[in-house]
């Protein structure tokens, strides 16, 4: 491919692959809809009412930038976590707060730690700025805590990154679990501590907050179990002087009037949590007796989605997965092995599984 | 103050400033709100009743993340501008694509041209990257096409910045003019030309459209006309072979799904274009006049604000902009001598305008 000899020589090495194609490619390639979005995540029984209606009353407010400091949104979740507003820091979703935490702590050569098939979005924005990535192989479908440290203290990591609970795999790790690897880190190494699905995991999963540990950022988003996908709101809370960092690189008007207005709204709104957290545990528990209906194994799952093993290698599950997407079911799938040998479906409504149901039983007598 | 040791070298060295502060951060610090918001060039006449209605209509599908090819968007405005769908990247906003733009072809000490008081968001973004700033003068309140290309051809300029109309003057250079300054700048020289208030330019301001020309970049933004600052829109227009690097450090998801939606709608709703086209005209006129009813002199103005001469240095003008600021009428001025001898007042409705009129009776009556 051409390329334009005036962009950057990191810019010119950097792959010109994106991390994931969007449903609606998808759906444009095969020249139709699919009847169950059930691929990203996303939070198929929708936003809080209360979100929707702050969203309808700020409609006509929306020729106003947002607040560049994200005032009341950052004190609302300051309350809610019992900590200093100034531990916190609003961005454009976990995936644009990653872009920037990379950018703040990585330069060329710098070493990072990740795993082997974790979510490829952080390895995008590290490979963006140059970083080193070393990866660590999951072990028994887990991020491996003891890897990630040895590789940290072995490479001199700067960075580290963990999803707990884990995307693709769904499983998750204690929050005592995750105090030793933290302290198991070289000193002056980050933890990033993805916590998008933190809302579907049991309470012993995360950790308590703690804005005086220097060596771990948590990163949250309404991306998920508030349904706000579509809006791009997400936060990191971190030690004060990390946070504060921020402020010289971020795009101050990132995260708009609109999507403030709806978060806010929708952190408030403590019902419609529970609600949500209910439909997706017994969402988990359908797809979990779908997949052994049909002679699969569900994983364990403390997030919105359940990993299920086809049984094979990667190709049975990508023959798995492309049944389901010919037949009008938008999953994905982990992309290395051996986590490749699961498909990945979202916790839907019912008449989402039921379509699922029958399309992975037209899927699995086919092949 | 402390630093985080394991910032980069670029970030450890970044000052802690932001671009602007918003209003929202001044009213709480006065305790009460604006009665006129006029200061940051939004659209006070409110988007289109059409966006309103698509914004509503997309608000409960929230939950799905925006489509991040931005396909539907991206092909309407190929269409109405009579240019390929290849030649544009939809992002968060200029602000937004700024930041893209300056990684993508800036490295630590690579040589950067804009004029001294031009839009800082564009040096912020540079000065993150690392870029070498050169800074030429305005000459008689435009920006100097003459400097800025000697500039760029002194420095071997990679990147340089010009905006056109200009904020915050709100003068404008001619199509032909722009043309001769693409023609002047060096080989492997870019022009970001931001064309942020296009909508309210003489046609003769806007060059054609060309995305076979590669020193050109155009960026436009539905956050001034089109009323939608809040959702944080806009496009660069460029050659297919730079738009295309775009895909390899951009956040694919930034731009989310009613942001999306409203952009559509407002792009498609041209009678409302062309009332806040009429507004603004009006509302310009007006502003001049107040101005000139008490002895200040309005420049000519090609964009939705009129910057005001208050016939002195910038203590003066300064003096004038606290009056306004502490009677309620949010409004800014340039940074930097001599454009800090203006403020810059959004157009406003008439309500608006009433009230920043006696606001500025009342604040001259006392200096």
């Amino acid at each position: 491919m051409a390329r334009d000899p005036r962009l950057t020589r990191l810019v010119s090495d950097l792959p010109a692959t994106v991390p994931f194609v969007g449903p609606e490619a998808q759906e444009r390639e095969r020249g139709k809809r699919f009847t169950a979005r059930l691929g990203a995540n996303e939070s198929v029984f929708g936003p809080s009412p209360r979100a929707v209606a702050a969203i309808e009353a700020a409609a006509r407010d929306v020729w106003m930038y947002g607040d560049p400091e994200t005032h009341d949104l950052r004190h609302a979740l300051a309350a809610h976590h019992g900590i200093e507003p100034e531990a916190i820091v609003i961005g454009e979703g976990i995936d644009g707060l990653l872009g920037t935490l990379a950018r703040l702590l990585v330069e060329p050569g710098d070493p990072v730690v990740t795993s082997l098939g974790a979510y490829p979005t952080f390895a995008y924005h590290v490979r963006a700025v140059g970083g080193a990535l070393t990866c660590v192989p999951y072990r028994d479908d887990h991020e491996d805590p003891d890897a990630l440290a040895a590789a940290a203290r072995e490479n001199g990591a700067k960075l580290v990154y963990l999803a707990n609970p884990d995307n693709p795999m769904g499983t998750c790790l204690s929050a005592g679990t995750i105090q030793t690897l933290i302290e198991a880190l070289p000193d002056d190494c980050l933890l990033a501590l993805d916590e998008a699905y933190a809302d579907f995991a049991p309470a012993g999963a995360v950790p308590l907050m703690d804005t005086g540990e220097a060596r771990v950022i948590r990163l949250r988003t309404f991306s998920k179990a508030h349904g706000l996908a579509g809006l791009r709101v997400g936060y990191a809370i971190g030690e004060p002087i990390l946070i504060r960092a921020f402020e010289r690189i971020r795009n101050h008007f990132g995260v708009g009037r609109l999507a403030q207005a709806a978060a806010l709204a929708a952190l408030k709104d403590t019902e419609w949590m529970a609600h949500v957290q209910g439909e997706v545990a017994q969402a988990r528990d359908r797809i979990a007796a779908i997949a052994e209906a049909v002679g699969l194994t569900p994983l364990p799952s403390a997030t919105n989605f359940v990993a299920i093993d086809c049984g094979g290698d990667g190709d049975r599950a990508r023959a798995v997965l492309e049944g389901l997407l010919s037949r009008g079911i938008f999953v994905r799938m982990p992309g290395v092995p051996p986590l490749d040998r699961c498909i990945r479906v979202t916790a839907g409504r019912p008449g989402d599984l039921d379509r699922f149901a029958d399309a992975l039983t037209a899927t699995l007598a086919e092949l």
